[in-house]
């Protein structure tokens, strides 16, 4: 008998956004990995810590900041293969994932190594889109509504085109991009109806509007919404959250 | 003291993956509300009812299915009223919510309502799309992926155009329109890069290739995702789901 793997799923970042399933199995595997930096903590850990027993072996996965945007193949080889070791050992694995596993998540490539060798269980997890919106009191999307997710590291047409093919937009991974994401709203007349956050449900946690953004101060993990047509409600609700200044 | 709303979101319908925030807060409230049908029982308390202490008042708020597509105004106004006078004595209120309460949710019909009145949170959960995926045992997205969400209530040329300014989507609200979705996805190729799942992790939950299902059987919350380009690695892991029949 071989372990299971479990792609575990914590949500945006608070603690208390963990699943009652998710909550279970971190007290009850063998073994956790997570993704960590050159340096520091890991942020997948620092949602877990409260709920783990103390007890259970760790791997720390660190992949170099520099090559973000490829994977590190020889990282994620090396990381397989340690799980793999405790995995034929018949102890289960739980890989901490920021957010949902599956969701523009790093976990798919330790499960393309390892989902067909050994059995495999992903459990979803709360989206940081979704949390972002709650606490700037915005809906995302509604009834027939298109909504799409858009990388800002995507060229600037490409940006363009799909928000002019949806009613409601995310746009994810703006860091160094926010001067060039702003001025694209701005040119689409889309100001009015987008609202910024950063850090989201962490104590740090900003919620401004976007005119009023520094760009050299916009950390890699910020989102924008945008819900075209909506913007009178939302305004209303952006400013009523602005007013109190942070989450409710 | 007024009492405080709360847009309670409870996940797609496992209760194990409803977050310790939904958890703590549906055994602290005074009042629960929720949407439920003409006859039968209310998904979404269906969803919280191992976790309620049996002692709270209940707001089932009927939403009559003929109108699905139009907020019925009379119900919102009239549950809203009640709700209000119960957040007037003090008390508080959970509104229950299939998946995330902001993501084509109706929670927002009794948030335009009732958020400038009184004071309002919104606890994000689940989204049975991240579910789906994690049953199927298919990556969302990833990278610099464009994701787009497309209603199959839209008319084809649109679902079309979408789904062509997009690299992923889910295809929601299907039931009827499963025919209509199933030939675009043949016209444009994408047969091999699209799966099928319905009543997400339920007991009866079903995943499916989508030239299997028969179009006279499919329920409204049934759920297509494809993802372009990724066809080969996607193809071999709904095999392995499809082989064991369910979900892991």
């Amino acid at each position: 008998m071989t372990g299971t793997l479990y792609g575990l799923g914590l949500g945006p970042g608070d603690p208390e956004l963990v699943t009652m399933k998710a909550h279970r199995l971190l007290k009850a595997v063998s073994v956790i990995a997570y993704p960590a930096p050159d340096h520091g903590t890991s942020f997948a850990r620092s949602i877990a810590a409260e709920y783990l027993p103390g007890t259970q072996k760790e791997i720390p996965i660190v992949v170099p900041m520099r090559v973000e945007r490829f994977p590190a193949r020889a990282v994620y080889d090396t990381a397989a293969a340690e799980i793999a070791g405790h995995l034929d050992a018949s102890e289960d694995v739980a890989v901490l994932c920021e957010g949902d596993p599956f969701f523009y998540g790093s976990f798919m490539y330790l499960f393309e190594r390892l989902a067909r060798r050994f059995p495999c269980e992903i459990v979803p997890g709360v989206s940081s889109i979704m949390a972002g919106a709650a606490s700037m009191r915005r809906p995302i999307a509604a009834r027939n509504d298109v909504f799409s997710v858009i990388p800002a590291p995507l060229e600037t047409p490409a940006i363009e085109r799909r928000l002019d093919a949806c009613d409601a937009a995310a746009i994810i991974k703006i860091g160094r991009h926010f001067a060039r994401i702003r001025d694209i709203l701005e040119r689409r007349g889309l100001m009015a109806s987008a609202g910024y956050i950063e850090r989201i449900g962490l104590a740090n946690e900003r919620i401004l509007p976007l005119a009023q953004i520094d760009p050299e101060q916009v950390p890699y993990f910020s989102l924008a919404l945008v819900y075209r047509g909506a913007e009178k409600w939302i305004a209303d609700r952006a400013a009523d959250a602005n007013a109190e200044g942070a989450r409710t």
